[in-house]
């Protein structure tokens, strides 16, 4: 089969790999029918060592069941199954907590033998755990929509829950990439009312606003938490959402939360450490981290097939695998938001 | 009056200095019947760079009303009232939410014209959204443990809320002096079954044992982590209360919370920042602060006047004011725990 390997900073090919087949009895082959680029996969594309071997990409993708191991309950071939970007087991105590990226028997895409999203096939280990039915058929005009639910929606929705968004609360959204849009729509959907993004592409401000943002704020720095500031009686931001990774976003983002506010982090920290201070003084949470996507899906699933979200609006554009390298240029460069992939 | 005055590291003096008098309507004179000395005043005994001029000290003391301002509506002359660590207006948004620490006319005690608490006698402003009328005579056998609502205990239960202690959830405290005794008390209180206390004093081990600690790790640093995780199934303690403030501590108590668990952090920060991993990928949240102590009080009064819980035990030795400058040094070299001034 054919997916998409990177060798090093800005090298990304697609190549003959071998099919993938049943190695665990819990495991399923997905013939995928739909997967994405996402914006983590920019930073190895920015920053990767050459390596010889290259890494299977892609961890957002929907696809069909070709093949079930003897183990597998929930799904039969045919189905239609969704993947969280994490593979996990389903009956470990963080699986059963709900917190499936800390799975103790979990894994990714594209390490240790498990292939990436990026490609025609993946064999996914613990299907029962990690797979979603859905009951949709695979030409659904929904598609895009239900695809985010694998990663990107799942994690504006887990920032928006780390800041604790909820009704009568001042909501600021650090970043217009496609998980800050998908954290208005959260924000949103949570109950929040006043909802700043802070960014400064306006095609992207514009969908935005769409989605449910009151404010934009397009400066940065000083000049931005000065200007959140003004938006909120002087106070700051009761939920801040960051959804960028970088040491100066999450700088912003603390600085622009309100004393007793929290912050949920779900944009990869690209910094070594979280500045102390206002943080202490003004009792600001921290929290966040990679999205439990499994645990969301239950959740979001009945929004976007009823139509009352519709996250899948981030994909600007859509690719066969022969445009993916150009899709990670694309998105690196700033040209496209989110790019859709249809092997 | 005699009052306790700083002048740099190592330095302290019981000096005659103004007595104090209403400015402000909202001010209250207060006589002092019982102040302490708190870990956090070993900070500038340690660290203060030589000040001719002197820092006022102490912000955790217990007195009767000797004057109030024509505002003043909640107390009167010769009630028995406990000052919170900082003063607050107790009308402000933040006030309004609980958190006093943060109110918008707040002020410190030893600051912009404010007496210390370590004196025979302190000017309170904002005296209704200050002091709290105690129900009891000064001269009953509860007041150490109601000193304690002033700052230390109040602030060991915030590390607990903060950290989301509760039933049949595992709690580590990094740090076994009085806060942390305080945090072991809180913990209990708010349900935890499984406490396991960080520390290497055997008095201190002995009473945190007292208060509710079923387990002890005299460990430090990797070793310490370890030992924690062998307690917990090698998964880490849900809730972790920070009660030392060093980075050695704050690395400690991140690395000994459960993936999705929770810290709370007490101990004013002697770090620049906060390490990222493995906070990030394991959804780990950082929360706390200085504690509104104002907010707290109502809440743990009556465990205090009907016996439930004794903090007052956290005082080891008393002394008039003469005694405080060696008080200091007996605290600063762990020699005692924490020390009672009656002047």
């Amino acid at each position: 089969m054919r997916a998409t390997v990177m060798y090093g900073a800005g090298d990304v090919r697609v190549e003959n790999v071998p099919d993938p087949s049943l190695v665990e009895p819990t495991d399923a082959v997905v013939r995928v029918t739909q997967a994405a680029i996402c914006g983590s996969d920019l930073w190895p594309y920015k920053s990767m060592e050459p390596d010889p071997n290259g890494r299977r990409m892609g961890h957002e993708f929907i696809g069909v069941v070709d093949a079930v191991g003897s183990g597998v309950r929930t799904m039969k071939t045919g189905n239609l199954v969704l993947a969280p970007f994490v593979v996990s087991d389903g009956t470990c105590v963080f699986c059963q907590e709900g917190l499936q990226t800390s799975c103790l028997h979990g894994g990714r895409y594209g390490f240790d033998g498990v292939d990436g999203g990026q490609g025609e096939a993946v064999r996914v280990p613990h299907a029962d755990g990690t797979l979603v039915v859905l009951p949709v058929d695979e030409d659904d005009a929904l598609m895009p929509s239900l695809l985010t639910l694998s990663d990107v929606m799942a994690t504006g929705h887990h920032a928006a829950l780390a800041a604790q968004v909820g009704p009568d609360k001042a909501v600021a959204v650090v970043g217009d990439g496609a998980v800050g849009l998908c954290g208005v729509i959260a924000a949103r959907r949570l109950g929040a009312e006043r909802i700043i993004i802070l960014g400064r592409h306006p095609d992207r401000i514009a969908l935005a606003r769409e989605f449910g943002a009151t404010d934009v704020v397009s400066e940065r720095g000083d000049e931005a938490v000065e200007r959140v500031r003004e938006l909120t009686d002087g106070l700051g931001a009761h939920s801040v959402l960051e959804c960028v990774g970088l040491e100066q976003s999450t700088v912003t983002a603390l600085s622009i939360a309100r004393p007793g506010g929290a912050v949920g982090r779900v944009g990869v920290p690209q910094g070594e450490s979280i500045p102390n201070a206002p943080v202490f003084m003004e009792n600001v949470t921290i929290a966040g981290g990679p999205a439990p996507a499994r645990a969301y899906i239950e959740e979001l699933l009945p929004d976007v097939l009823e139509g009352r979200i519709e996250p899948g609006r981030v994909f600007d554009r859509a690719t066969d695998l022969d445009g993916v390298p150009d899709g990670y240029r694309a998105m690196n460069d700033r040209e496209a938001l989110k790019v859709l992939i249809e092997p």
